[in-house]
């Protein structure tokens, strides 16, 4: 044994478990082991912890999200976990009038319900109910056992769409009702997994749309990443920044991972990249053929997340919420995403799906002057005279996430491959919000997966 | 400067251009772009070139091919490529009667119509003739510009079928079809690509479907593989075997790549790797959101490529060519496989889309049971008494290709990626199959792809 050998051996960490990825899911998994007793090391890419959440800064110790951001009632993981951490949630903004916008006419309306053609309303919540009577039949456990799975991952939700719904109106909120919830579009999903989306939501499609009440009830004092934040406090020195996996060789029943110059072993890996992402990383022997094909099929949404910030929320004053829902982008949907005591005044708007991929294509100045064209049009000029601050962030543009909300299935997927998503590779365990069972895409089912993910683990050590 | 950054420097290799891949895209453009007086450098992942075609020993000097292998009229590339190069071809077998295998019965026909009742002949026909009229709408160029690419491209061709075939019989007769040509289900295909494919083949879908006159009209003497490696033989040096790329940085004007120990810089690349293979090298800085977006969207097939082999094709003896179709698998589709002079038999059977997903996750020995199985099936007892070698190939399982005969699109991709597959990213160029608009999918397509991509670098340079 010379020199070089000796020193390279003495430079391998020893763990336990190596948890690949920072974010709710990785840093959950870790927390949850070290409660177990086991060692850990959490290797991030990013300099940062997170994931698909960060916080920005608004000046005077205010933030704000630029990544996920909202909670709701039945995400019991995610809440729990910041009662744990000793964070608070506050109240979406939702007092006063929305906009109701749709080829240049714009009208305003309280409560949920847009003023929309009246055939054009029931036809919406006819179809959400028979969404929700599908989803009633599928397993968020195994939706390729359902009875008509089949069938229902043979089809587009856009031809599900077509079929079910006869106004254009109707369509149309349908349509950006699916852009808000995968930021990808009808065409792009399979009508299974949809059903199985709602069926990882409490079986509801009203709580992945609804703000009150649902999924964008609430929102977390200091920002979402505060929950990660805190929990890699916990861990200290566990939470290794700026160390993307490079290759992952399984020796007998040992792990070896290889980020930069570091090199760990580990009985177990916990694994919680999005699947499109995992090709990134190197895995030595081959991973099997159904884990390497099934990563080709599971590609990210697409958003720009755009916030206009103003001194104060001139809405407000005018007796508007915030939220603007409209046919006409870029932005189709915005909220008032002002911190808690309203100062600054931030408004929020979406870029999604389709209209995210055509916008990526055009300079971030024209981004943002189309933006606050949209704000103008919903909440009025002083939305472009009284602007003060922009941001935006596109996580398609991230090498790190490569696409938001989450990883998404077109048709033949969840048929094709079953299990394979969460299935563990022998020593490898796979978490993330795409393997979740409960509220799936959301930063609750990050949670949910890595507590199984560790769960997993430790039964097996 | 200390003595090794000198030394390090030392190591990097200046090059025109870097062809990534050394398949026969990389090596068609590493030959032209030396023609056009150009230095180039081929860094191939595998220890071999030819990348999806693959030749394999049967002793005594003969071979036969466990990947792509045929060639036929209209492919003008790789035929004239193929005669350049000194190789011959040779009709595949078609002597004698075919099989067709229905739910247990066996019967068997002459000519290219199986002996399917009356009402679902005419109903393929018919179906045939739809999608040919449909893909002359639809240019191979720009597909996502024809007419109805929303309409097309919002569907499975799955909803397509069901929209327009009513015989159970007939459906499955255009399943076996889709699954021969993509190693895939008509439920992961948008219609859109379908149609683009057809477009490619000189549009019509007989060329995809057929042996003579089609796509699997003839072979190539010594096996396809030898094209690569006639080329390799004359590019010498410039193909670098063992050489995964992990690393592409650009630098100014100058591309830097890096695979194991060594360090190129480029005026160019061209990068031949299927989109869903790209994520495998990280690129400095990261590539476009649409492009990023894009590799997540362009899934291999599916395929295990089984061959049997026979002192002699005794089929051929009972008056069979050896050509089998069947709704029941796992080999549903099988060819003479022989050599030009029959000897060794062989008998080639495809175990495609779904079935080789299901198949993959069972025993390599009950694989070659159940494929004995079919060809007993089909071609009587003899098939498994006097088997004397059997050979399979799961592209899928082969890191460096993930899956066969293709990458493919579903719904939306198309439509949301438009031109993305193969438009250059500063200094890099893309070739491959995928990015071809003659014969897609195929040999030629992969020929065709690197002259045009040389092209590109020719008139950059």
């Amino acid at each position: 044994m010379g020199a070089p050998a000796a020193a390279s051996a003495a430079r391998k960490r020893r763990r336990d478990a190596i948890v690949i990825g920072g974010g709710l899911a990785g840093l959950s998994a870790a927390r949850e082991l070290e409660r177990q007793g086991l060692s850990v090391a959490v290797l991030e890419a990013r300099g940062r912890v997170g994931g698909r959440t960060l916080n920005r800064k608004l000046g005077g110790g205010k933030v704000v999200e630029i990544g996920g951001q909202w909670v709701g009632p039945t995400q019991d993981y995610v809440l729990a976990l910041i009662d744990e951490l000793g964070l608070q949630t506050f109240d979406t903004y939702i007092e006063g009038e929305n906009i109701y916008y749709r080829d240049g006419t714009r009208t305003t309306y309280t409560g949920t319900i847009p003023p929309a053609a009246v055939p054009s309303l029931v036809e919406v919540a006819v179809t959400l109910q028979k969404l929700n009577d599908l989803a009633a039949t599928v397993p968020p456990e195994a939706p390729w056992d359902s009875p008509n799975a089949a069938e229902f991952d043979s089809q587009t939700f856009e031809t599900w769409k077509l079929d079910n719904m006869q106004t254009q109106e109707a369509r149309d909120l349908l349509d950006l009702a699916i852009a808000s919830i995968f930021a990808a579009e009808p065409r792009d999903l399979s009508l299974l997994y949809v059903l199985f989306y709602i069926s990882c939501a409490a079986h509801d499609i009203n709580h992945l749309i609804d703000t009150t009440g649902g999924a964008q009830e609430s929102r977390v004092v200091g920002g979402s990443q505060q929950i990660s934040i805190k929990m890699a406090k916990q861990l200290g020195k566990a939470v290794r920044l700026s160390s993307p996996v490079q290759t992952i060789r399984m020796k007998g029943k040992e792990a070896e991972v290889r980020s930069g110059k570091e090199t760990w072993l580990a009985k177990r890996i916990v694994n919680t990249l999005p699947p499109a992402l995992n090709p990134t990383i190197r895995s030595l022997p081959a991973l099997p053929p159904g884990r390497m094909q099934l990563e080709q099929r599971v590609p990210m949404g697409t958003v720009i997340k755009c916030l206009a910030v103003y001194d104060r929320p001139f809405w407000r004053d005018a007796g508007l919420s915030g939220m603007a829902t409209s046919n006409v982008g870029p932005a189709k949907l915005t909220y008032d995403n002002s911190p808690p005591d309203g100062s600054p005044g931030v408004l929020l708007g979406f870029i999604e799906g389709q209209e995210a991929r055509d916008w990526l294509l055009r300079s971030p100045e024209k981004r943002k002057a189309a933006v606050i064209g949209s704000f103008e049009r919903y909440f009025g000029p002083k939305a472009r005279t009284e602007l003060t601050g922009y941001m935006e962030k596109s996580w398609a543009s991230d090498r790190w996430s490569r696409g938001c909300y989450v990883g998404f299935m077109g048709p033949g997927v969840l048929t094709g491959y079953r299990g394979v998503i969460r299935a563990p590779i022998g020593a490898m365990h796979f978490a993330g919000t795409e393997t979740a069972t409960s509220w799936a895409g959301y930063m609750d089912g990050a949670v949910q997966s890595g507590l199984r993910a560790a769960a997993e683990v430790k039964s097996a050590i």
